[in-house]
């Protein structure tokens, strides 16, 4: 395969053993599985887990529930506050797929349920820990005005509890992660306690991908709908959720100058293809990795080399002086993202190994 | 106009007053213009730069270069160092446009003149202190090496020196980007004194928007190719560019959460939109700043609002006690981006504010 400019490549292999893994996982623990297809944002992936059996998904934003619709999909939820100027959106797809909807704030149902034109069901976001959004599950005032909200509107009805412990990516180690699953785990048991008081029935659904990959004791939680694991990537391996290996994309990019003075080079690829993320490592802020590519694979990370910094299409990297060496303008290196979800979307298509182009939602009308 | 979904608006007027500034200065200062359309790259934007007189521009990709060849530009400049591997697109170019091509490394030059199939022009890249690309300006072997090569390259012309003073986005004061601006024409003049010993006759360009926009004394510079300025952004506010009022873009908002124990709201706008560009400001780490949209304009940034944190597509906006109150779910709001060249990358596409929608060349497959 030619590659002239940065290119994603995907490695099937280890993308449907990630899928693989969590569907055992979830299965094993009596769990419905809702993964996240916001990381991927593809439907030719999205295939990859109906071939593990997967019915119901997640999406971040009602375009990308649309795309999947399109593809097939018949039942899924929009993990992302109702956005009441999308309620044409919304209707086109609550007459055609089970739409799952979600939101914290009560002012929100009475306006959503006069535009309906169609049953949907909604999750009741938790804050349990992140402080983005959600409701704190000890705050029954706002509990119990939402639950009322949503009794008295005729054409929303109450799927459950949902919840996104975001604050898992401050962890650094397994043990970390251990903490706040746990944490979210009993956060939601006790919404669980409270609602069950009140008679209601309903699923509780958790989804970060550190807790997912890591957390052991599901018990009170009946749903898991993680995203990231599908790809991995440089950020969940100092997180912990994850080794190196398991990473299933990375980004070749040619080399278009040599500094020997710094033993730095230039590559092609920058902000605009991994967006800007970066995580510190090994006490330096790093914006990806490096790897050697191979036809059919990359080798782990090469020691001592890493993206230093990015502008608009330029990345700068460090490497080791025997990489510095081997390493030509000219030649092509792969670079593991920091952020898999970010980089898909900067990039807007993946590659195989195999030199096939797969969709993403959010491919772009050119390289 | 009605906005269902993050939307970057463009200030036509405020654009175009941008512009206008600029070609004066240059004008003024007896300077070639060659603006960078890296930050805007939109053939609709381009046609402004056109009714100002502007005749040759400067990208950051040959698939940029493509896309203003086809809208009729004759002389464009990559700048970026020369991609090898994608021999085919330089020939194509050369073979229809002007095109000036840049590096700093000599081991390019022979590879590239054996693939050419037509004539090139080729800036020789100088550090002038950003540490990013280019030969220190005092390198004269490397100088020399290079010269070298390109005199012995049958299809490449030397053009001149180019140089992107990047590190004048570290100032924080428009006394700060002076002194880096005087800094950066020194080195320009230095190795302008070398070379024309070596009675060679070339342009020496510079391109950082900081220091286009507060430099002074031009002396010993020929061109200029700044880019940022057609936009600005919080970031050039906070270097000490330009004001708040010069800002062109801004992008709107939904509101779909409010939560009223921090007077946080969230809004539909994260780091797919915006990308992750952030700047202390203040004391704090923000990733935009808010105004209050009108009709046809946007208001200056309203005190103590600002976006605190993005991730994939929520934004949580910080508020004052006054605006909390005011602002509710189903709004709209504007926010200026921290950097504006990577939020039009990220949205793909600006609308006007008489509902006209202009492309950009990284346009997307979906809103």
């Amino acid at each position: 395969m030619h590659i002239a400019s940065p290119t994603l490549l995907i490695d099937e292999q280890k993308c449907r053993a990630n899928i693989k893994k969590m569907v055992e996982k979830a299965r094993s623990n009596h769990l419905i599985f809702r993964p996240h297809f916001k990381t991927h944002q593809s439907k030719e992936v999205g295939e990859w887990f109906k071939a593990e059996g997967t019915t119901a998904i997640t999406v971040s934003s009602l375009g990308m529930a649309a795309y999947f619709a399109n593809a097939g999909w018949s039942e899924i939820t929009v993990a992302f506050p109702v956005n009441l100027r999308q309620n044409d959106i919304i209707n086109d797809l609550a007459g055609r797929i089970t739409l799952n909807l979600l939101t914290d704030n009560s002012e929100v149902i009475s306006q959503l349920d006069q535009v309906l034109k169609h049953e949907v069901n909604i999750y009741i976001e938790i804050d349990s820990g992140a402080g983005r959004t959600g409701i704190p599950c000890n705050d029954y005032d706002r509990l119990n005005a939402l639950l009322t909200a949503i009794d008295a509107a005729g054409k929303i009805h109450m799927k459950g509890f949902y919840t996104h412990a975001g604050h898992s990516y401050n962890a650094r180690s397994a043990r970390d992660i251990m903490s706040i699953f746990n944490d979210t785990v009993a956060c939601m048991r006790s919404v669980r306690k409270w609602a069950e008081q009140l008679e209601f029935q309903g699923e509780y659904c958790m989804g970060d991908t550190p807790g997912c990959s890591v957390g052991t004791d599901f018990e009170g939680i009946d749903a898991i709908s993680p995203g990231n694991f599908v790809f991995y990537d440089v950020m969940q391996t100092v997180i912990g959720s994850c080794n190196d290996n398991e990473i299933a994309v990375a980004v070749a990019c040619p080399v278009v100058s040599k500094r020997s003075s710094t033993h730095e080079i230039c590559i092609y690829g920058g902000a605009v293809h991994f967006s800007k993320d970066s995580i510190e490592n090994g006490g330096m802020n790093i914006f990806g990795k490096i790897v050697a590519l191979d036809k059919n694979k990359w080798t782990s990370p090469l020691e001592g080399c890493y993206v230093k910094a990015l502008s608009q299409e330029h990345g700068i990297v460090k490497l080791s002086e025997e990489q510095f060496h081997r390493i030509q303008t000219g030649d092509v290196i792969g670079v593991v993202p920091v952020h898999s979800c970010l980089t898909a979307e900067a990039l807007g298509y993946y590659q195989t190994f195999e030199g096939l182009r797969i969709d993403h939602y959010a491919q772009k009308n050119r390289d």
